[in-house]
């Protein structure tokens, strides 16, 4: 605040000694690094939680972060392969990086990461049903779900009809990140994914958030072009 | 999780007895007014707080909220005017409802709401000076940001040129939400904020984010439309 005082905008220091983004990026990881609690994440997990703190700026986060034990194997694996990418809400499209996916797989382009939930038609069959527009969203995703990705970090009620067509209709994802986030069926909604037999990156409890599951798939993504050893 | 114990999955339940998307909006927003902790803000100030904490779930949230004593007023007039807003993230622009925003103003539109940070000319001068391209991509929309609406849920750097504008060359931006979030910079961005003489919505500290500066443009959106008592 000593550029506030003297009056001097803070910015100046910056203008004097120049960082990029990707500079104060590194800081900012360092910084974690140094500030952590002591917790039990293999190296490649680190990966992801870090990115996970970076997004949110909040240690209290850790002890909710669960993964299954194939998540970062399966989930890199799907990437490399180009898999298609539901997600749960349009920032999630808007924040996922096109030039990090194809870091991994040249091949992914705009048509592979999928939203539904502004649909006319999804829109029209929430109303005739009284049910969240999330819930259509999903089944019409039903073909790109079975081995796609799927990353929700809105609506819970989406989360739960997945959880439905995993153990109904044999829909098998390739990577489930599952941080819905809220107060109504929210905590439920991530436990019963994670009784399930699918790879899954999930905040257990309320919280939640859209940059958080844009965070994990961009850690995913470093993961699988900068192999970390376990 | 008696679903999963039985078998069933939880979503049935939804299914016999149907919630809209708003009716759940509405009981989250009853939960959270039943579990708050004492606080001292207005009424017109909770409709803001209460959106944040359906937002990210924590009420720990609640300690870092700030808000300049003519915010409500100065942002809710700004929307009534159709001011411009200027965003710092690609999410931001993409999780504000155009409805919403043109419930309070019909003459809103997509133009209405920009960012730079994606410009090519902004990743030019970026890469050729070695600093973010958020601080080019902020004075690229000085002539919008006197008199605008400036949403920052992202980057610091933005902030801190956006309050080197406001000191140094009489920018004056109608509400300032100031919500950037991460390690370098942060805390002494919005810190430096609340020593100017502007309207603001903050969240102190390291903690902020994209879904926490739109929830601050919707809350705002519904005290604009449907006022609340003081």
């Amino acid at each position: 605040m000593t550029g506030t005082i003297s009056g001097k905008a803070l910015i100046h220091a910056l203008y004097d000694r120049p960082m990029s983004g990707q500079a104060i990026e590194e800081r900012s990881f360092q910084l974690i690094d140094e500030e952590v609690p002591a917790h039990g994440f293999s190296p490649k997990q680190w990966v992801v939680v870090r990115r996970m703190i970076h997004t949110v700026a909040d240690f209290g986060l850790i002890d909710a972060i669960r993964f299954s034990p194939d998540a970062l194997e399966a989930g890199t694996g799907a990437l490399r392969s180009g898999r298609p990418i539901y997600v749960d809400s349009s920032m999630i499209r808007s924040g996922l990086s096109l030039p990090r996916l194809r870091s991994v797989c040249s091949g992914y382009c705009e048509e592979d990461v999928v939203c539904h939930v502004a649909d006319g038609d999804v829109a029209k069959e929430a109303k005739e049903k009284g049910l969240p527009r999330s819930l259509f969203a999903v089944r019409k995703a039903i073909p790109m779900l079975d081995r796609g990705i799927a990353v929700f970090g809105n609506a819970p009620v989406a989360l739960m009809e997945l959880n439905r067509l995993i153990m109904e209709e044999q829909v098998r994802p390739s990577l489930v990140v599952a941080m819905p986030v809220g107060f109504v069926h929210v905590v439920e909604s991530k436990e019963e994914l994670m009784t399930l037999d699918v790879p899954y990156v999930a905040v257990a409890g309320r919280r939640g958030g859209s940059t958080l599951a844009v965070s994990v798939l961009h850690a995913l993504c470093s993961l699988a072009s900068n192999p970390v050893s376990a």
